[in-house]
């Protein structure tokens, strides 16, 4: 069977959440597209690093990421780090040859993005960005449905995705940090939001945006308010906030189209609610748990009814990547790609500047 | 016991609804602030309200609403016709003394609706626009919550009133009329919401606006999206459609703040979602079904658990203004006056400017 | 239009809800297959009687049902009073040639109701025991939906009525003395159940019960838990309390057949979940909001989405029977006659008896 | 690090769900209190059990059981097979002086599991029977606010095990053979129920049940349903079908006590909803995700609000047994014991005897 190398910089949460993608997917999704062999860690903590490459077994660490990139035997670099820490050691490890999968946001911002895209591209790897709830089995249902037709022509995408954590003044991470994270709520989940509107809808036009930071002496924003119009012509909004006290993670969507609506919140991320096609007396949401076995991610797993975790999306998405390397194939459309990465980073800083300047934004991207 | 005659203009939805309203409130809430006696009704079409005068037992129908203009046996006037049907007979009916009630929107534009009010005010009656969804048990249970600092300093609301029953270019009622009606789901639905968010979080400093029709050929807007900032600094969204298919009567609304969240739907209108106040072991959004015997309108009803339906929301807003009238006390600030049926048009018409011109508006008020 | 005097005895709870369901559907239910006159309201406390004969509006107050029985004015004799007065005043008013409507239990105990049925129907009168969940418009489609075949063969039913207002040693009421009441939660909650659980599956031939006592010095049963066979195989569960903390109104039930399966909850009465029907993927219970129109008790309310209370279903009920009188019709199959009142007695006292013996009892019926 | 060599029998649905739990402990739950080593792996079907080998990641596997109980270097034994395969070899594991973990039922027959136990217990080794629903972290919160007295005293419990796969004649596994599965659903399920009841309860001191086939020439049960009390006075039901249409994987069980109630549905495991506490106006069930970083099993995952999925509770059913293997500790209370299996099967049978005798059936345990 073949291997593939893995380098990962970060062992924290997305390091712990990755390197347990790749650990996973080598025995439940059999045989794999490759087999995983975690090979570096990279991280600033020397003690921490050393012990997250025993916990997850790596066969070695590092303080250096550059280790990672000039090690032959690593073909995936994987990029769990803080946001200031994307583009150079991304770049660099396309420019050796690495695929590359590297967390959101993919830039601090669109020209940081942008330029994380177009050098990666011009170097032919294969490129993810880690948008992974296109991996949500329900969030690929629904995208299946939309495309089949079975929602009509769309009018409107509702989004928010709404945590509490953020309320506690004293709270300091990188998160925090201009610097570090580009943004705060914007970033960390609007571009969550951005995303999937844009899988499941098409592209967007416009935005008019509020930005807020509530927090005193916060220097990243805190929560986002935003009425946007796609290309197609639906209209919806657009929301993130860290301070919707009582909702740990609850990414809410809803999608109202001619024929039919579709409805979703993480928190209870195995059900879809459909709405569409009964009779008009048992008419209603249908609260669908998504997890058939002819499902492209539900065929790794359980019997129908045995629910997957958060956790999990990463197994899928680590999946989806090995598989385009394997195969030679395609990331997009199921994937998000640099260059969606990129356009998240556009729409996001569009909603900044509307939020400045009072006025719509009408939404333009830059091509290679 | 005293009696008030009543005088209704309109017999259809709302004609129906403010009877019923009317003869319910008087053996169930016993003993009644006044007893309602139901005087003479006033529509359009001869044959249907003669038969709706027969139905809902008034004294006479007419088709002229001058007749009950000028009935001295009628203390109350009760404005249920169509938007274009608001200003004229409100105002000649206050100023002929007699107490009003008017139908949201109060005016289709925010002149008319200022004008409504201005020459109303003027002449010392009670008057109380029928934003109804403020005598919903759960809307003035989050009233309380929020006034006795029970979700602390608030930091979103978002507010959406989806119906989906406009998705058919063939129906044409006095709604889709703009002389008629003055504007679509936005004086329908959108001013609902306007009208909440102000009862519950207060005044409305600026709106971003998209305001959008769908459906081929029609005058009036199907739906809005909207991107909001509180005077207090608390920011959100305002929505309504009539695109929502699968959503019947979806007024949703959410708001966060420091010490707690509320979420209501309308389609379980007798359920209050209340988070707050938790340890952290068993935090979560409580059902609360709001059917408690202390409550200022379950008083009227039955047993703790046996809930009450839409229509009951009417018997509880006539009740609220006979009492005012009863007591000579005052509307606000549970019932809307004419005021804040101003400004809920205000706010409207300042989405569609807003929509028209890209740019975040400002609210300002004219007094008297 | 042609009228009926209707006598009411009791004031109480039940008095009020069917007073109220007298005035509401002249009104609603337009023309109303009879127009209900309120003349007569007889209960035990002579003042309480009065001020409930003005609130309701009732010609007279009197504290001698006999009064009613008398009045030849009275063409429908109501009877709300505790269980004890069920079957005198009941019998006596139909051997005076009154259609009679008597609230469940029909009698305290099984010979007590049989004897009620018995009399009743040799004067030929219209007979309807208080079934009211009969008359949930949710309830009603499950109905249709069995009869259609839409849940198929049914293998299940599981049904329970749960309340929690019954642990308060200090409580007394009628319903804790024997001798006025028969039983506690068996007859109050108890007989609901069975009596759906016979209108939507069929009848039931064998049970195996288990009725408790929890507070102290209480002298009925405050509990009851049931294995339950049916004459068709379709096997399930009874249950009742008043002891479910939390549980305000919570009539829950759930029918699983090889076809679909459908669930309900009283305290969201608007809504059935329905599941079937469905293809692989998007397969799932539906949320039907039971407001459509074409709803055979939809048709006296709102538009679609709008949501009726508890309290309107003794409206539904009362119309029915007024149906059933003027067209002398049938009052089964959707209302309960007292043949139904008579058998829901006879189980539940099988189960009581199945609680004494320990023995599974099989259920048989006399006739008349 | 110590390690612990694992022996499996069986590769099938139980074979992967065990084997994941012990490759991802390893490296969730750092340190981990052994470190599992992937020995060997047993299988009737040679290519299958081989496949499985290189997936899993075992050293070698075998078609015969008895090279694994041989093999000195496996530490634990852990038996997924069918239940005709769990008595023999788990016996003879134990008697090797290896440690034990075996899927329930522990044996087909009361007799049987009663002697797995008593011969196991006699050798000292660890022995943990697989109800892994103890190991749900919704389900060990619950527990602890039982043993804290949150939820009173106990009067009611009410527990149904609804799947709906059974509905196909031509379906043919082990499960359906008497002589390999023992029963059907009360094996399978029902035994579920049964651990739950004595888990969160206390232990059952009597049933009366209905054990019923529908499935034309299935040898064995479908369905039963069952009125149990409690040692305590509490009583409640017992339900488990294969026939619930729509239910996939609805494990249910509702608990009201004098001071507050919990419910669960295993088809959102991440969910517990808890009543009790409140004041009378926001009262009402709370959703509490349960995903607290100082839960017992959440410190393993991710931040609150990211939820597991069922294949999880695997992985800290087995930690939990690797810890008191490691630590020379108790399996008891959160762990069950043989004695624990054969309590269960000793109540299954008694309520078959019960579906026969059509007697409420007291219960009695053996003691060693």
């Amino acid at each position: 069977m073949a291997e593939i190398g893995v380098g990962m910089l970060g062992y924290a949460f997305m390091g712990k959440a990755h390197s347990h993608a790749f650990r996973e997917l080598a025995y439940l999704a059999w045989p794999p597209p490759l087999l995983p062999r975690l090979v570096g860690i990279a991280g600033r903590n020397e003690q921490a690093v050393g012990e997250a490459a025993k916990r997850y077994r790596y066969d070695y660490a590092t303080t250096d990421w550059r280790d990672l990139v000039a090690d032959e035997s690593i073909g995936l670099f994987d990029n769990g780090g803080p946001n200031s820490l994307h583009a150079e050691p991304t770049i660099a490890a396309a420019e050796a040859g690495k695929h590359v999968l590297c967390e959101k946001p993919l830039g601090r911002t669109a020209d940081e993005s942008y330029e994380v895209w177009r050098r990666v591209a011009a170097t032919g790897v294969k490129h993810l960005c880690g948008f992974n709830y296109r991996f949500v089995p329900a969030v690929r249902l629904a995208h299946e449905l939309v495309q089949e037709g079975r929602v009509g022509e769309i009018r409107h995408f509702r989004g928010r995705y709404l945590q509490d954590w953020g309320d506690d003044p004293t709270l300091d991470t990188w998160r925090f940090h201009p610097d570090e994270a580009g943004s705060g709520a914007l970033g960390d989940l609007g571009t969550h939001v951005i995303d999937l509107a844009r899988y499941l809808i098409g592209e967007i036009a416009s935005v008019s945006g509020l930005v807020k930071t509530f927090v005193a002496d916060r220097q990243v924003d805190d929560a986002l308010e935003t009425a946007v119009e796609f290309e197609s012509g639906a209209v919806g909004t657009i929301e993130a906030t860290r301070l919707a006290f009582g909702r740990r993670n609850a990414f809410q969507w809803e999608i109202n189209g001619s024929e039919g609506s579709l409805y979703f919140d993480m928190e209870r991320m195995n059900e879809l609610q459909v709405f569409g096609g009964d009779d008009d007396r048992t008419r209603g949401f249908r609260t669908v748990l998504v997890t058939e076995a002819k499902h492209p991610f539900m065929e790794f797993w359980w019997p129908p009814g045995h629910i997957v975790g958060w956790g999990d999306t990463f197994m899928h998405e680590a999946h989806h990547l090995l598989k385009a390397i394997a195969d030679d194939g395609d990331v997009a459309p199921h994937g998000a790609t640099f260059e969606d990465g990129y356009r998240a980073s556009e729409i996001a800083e569009a909603i900044v500047r509307s939020s400045t300047s009072g006025r719509r934004e009408a939404i333009s991207f830059r091509s290679l």
